[in-house]
């Protein structure tokens, strides 16, 4: 293998893949007519990102992927020369050089190609997953939690995710039609996502799970750990409607959490025309705050730990947020009082007031 | 006390005194015709910064610094009225009250004001200081290796700090005569000079040093632990002269660096017109890279600990450096190839390669 590629093009793509893999994964490097490509796998998992190249001579090694991660992030744009010298890949520059070991290579069946089902704009997608897959845990014995819930159907693509204390839903558009259901790692997909641009294409197959974009692919196993549905949440008895600014209500409640016991449930006392918020604790002090705000109904009024509420009001940033509030231990649903290309709901737990 | 204080600039005034004092001492504030004030000291420690501010009634009071700095923290550019109601300081603004218990009062003596002995730079002299004290021990069983030295005379000033493997020098001019020679807590003083602004005064007493600027003060007992001599250190048989750009060469020691063995020290191979840098790992491969350099004499190869040698060359970013290299386990000499306002030099020991 004999290959010359900007060394920043090149940092880009290998970055990616070590990102998506676990750790002391190689890396194998392709060259060919159409270029540089980046690939590695794990029994769950396959990534590839191509690089543009100029190939002197066809030709495919693999090289551990951190030092190689490393030492591309140093160099600025100028080309690097990839070559192969006996039992090394060296990265060759004008005043230096860097020579890696080829590992054994395993000759590896090709991975099979996922079917495409549907494609997405990939920057809504992005920003939908992060607020979804911000609901579902980071780890839990139970794997439904940890992942997210891909729906395809109606020319409308769903995402759902919940760690039990809040559930997010969101809905977006689907550029072609297509079906698909299945619940994939949450993490992994949100790391993906974040790399994909463009176009988004979604690939799925018998137990995985696959996206693709210009230059990148990534494929994974799903979980096979049920469903979540949105359907299970109670949420006929709303009895209270409250439409206020979203980061208004999260400033306020920031600062008076300062004063809030050390369980941080901060009760939104529902009044005609205002929310009040108000905490007190021994050593610090207490603190009380009135934001105004459109109010209906007004009978119940919740109590919610801090930072779910902060998370919550974080998918509406720079919105208007509406709070339909429902009696007892029901939750609570976010919307945004105007809705754009993603239509989210967001469930929130309430907890005992004290 | 009831005092109208925009939050902002309360809100510095009290994170300046919060950092700078040990966590859980309790703040000052105290209101009168000029303005509100923001005091706090420990046995070792005095610091005091003033707040622009309306006064409707002068007092003093006492509160927990944390609630107080997170609370100011979260609030804009608005005015607070900051009051005392009963037993509590109640922060208010027009639709939110934050209230903290008012501790009890200790009857201090007030703090002798320690005399002014020069002036510098505010600017100059934290810039010199950040390298100087960057050479202190965070930790060191004697005390020594964790102050700074400051030393006043000959209308110069001259920081001087080491942890045995390096020591810097930094003078800069006074603005006016004076004496002085104090050893002076590092980490302290650093935090001190980041604050200060414009024109700083210096000041010492029995057994103590200060620091003032336009709205701030901070004094603190200094270090009984003898002084730092750069005099100590052997300089007289450099054989080796190399002049380069700090910059390209802590690039290189930081690419080739990844390529180095657990003790990560390299070799500056000093050829007739470059320097080479060269390491070689079993499981990451190896890598070498050449530098264009002026070299004179050009007898002495040394080694350096990696980060050492990064650090050294951080304090001359921008700069080209002049390594003056002795023969053996002496101090390679670093100072900028043309002085500015500081001139700094900087002792760094060689390693033994292997």
């Amino acid at each position: 293998m004999d290959v010359t590629a900007p060394a920043h093009r090149l940092s880009a793509a290998v970055s990616a893949a070590s990102r998506l893999l676990p750790a002391r994964t190689a890396l194998r490097l392709r060259a060919d007519a159409a270029g540089l490509t980046v690939a590695g796998r794990d029994p769950d998992l396959t990534v590839r990102f191509d690089c543009p190249a100029t190939t002197h001579t066809d030709g495919e090694v693999a090289v551990p992927a951190a030092p190689l991660a490393e030492t591309l992030k140093m160099l600025g744009a100028e080309p690097v020369r990839v070559v192969v010298e006996g039992s090394r890949l060296a990265l060759r520059l004008d005043q230096a050089r860097f020579a890696l070991p080829v590992l054994p290579s395993v000759v590896e069946s090709p991975a099979s190609e996922l079917p495409q089902v549907s494609e997405v704009d990939g920057h809504v997608f992005a920003s939908a997953l992060r607020i979804v897959a911000g609901t579902a845990a980071k780890d839990d014995p139970l794997p439904l939690f940890t992942g997210v819930r891909v729906q395809a159907g109606d020319g409308e693509l769903t995402l759902t995710a919940s760690d039990r204390y809040r559930m997010a839903v969101a809905r977006l558009p689907l550029r072609s039609p297509g079906a698909l259901d299945v619940l994939v790692p949450a993490a992994l997909l949100t790391e993906a996502a974040r790399q994909a641009r463009g176009v988004v294409g979604l690939h799925s197959g018998p137990g995985r799970f696959g996206l693709s974009w210009a230059g990148g692919l990534v494929g994974t196993a799903v979980l096979d750990a049920g469903f979540l549905s949105e359907e299970a949440i109670p949420s006929g008895a709303v009895d209270t409607i409250v439409t206020l600014d979203a980061d208004a209500l999260a400033a306020a409640v920031r600062r008076v959490g300062v004063y809030a016991e050390d369980r941080r449930v901060l009760t939104l006392e529902v009044g005609d025309t205002q929310v009040r918020l108000a905490s007190a604790r021994q050593d610090t002090g207490e603190a009380e705050e009135t934001l105004k705000a459109d109010v209906s109904g007004g009978r119940t009024s919740p109590s919610f730990q801090a930072r779910y509420l902060l998370d919550a009001l974080g998918a509406f940033t720079g919105e208007r947020v509406v709070l339909s509030i429902q009696p007892g231990m029901r939750a609570c649903v976010l919307r945004a009082a105007e809705t754009g290309e993603v239509a989210l709901t967001y469930y929130l737990m309430p907890m005992l007031a004290r």
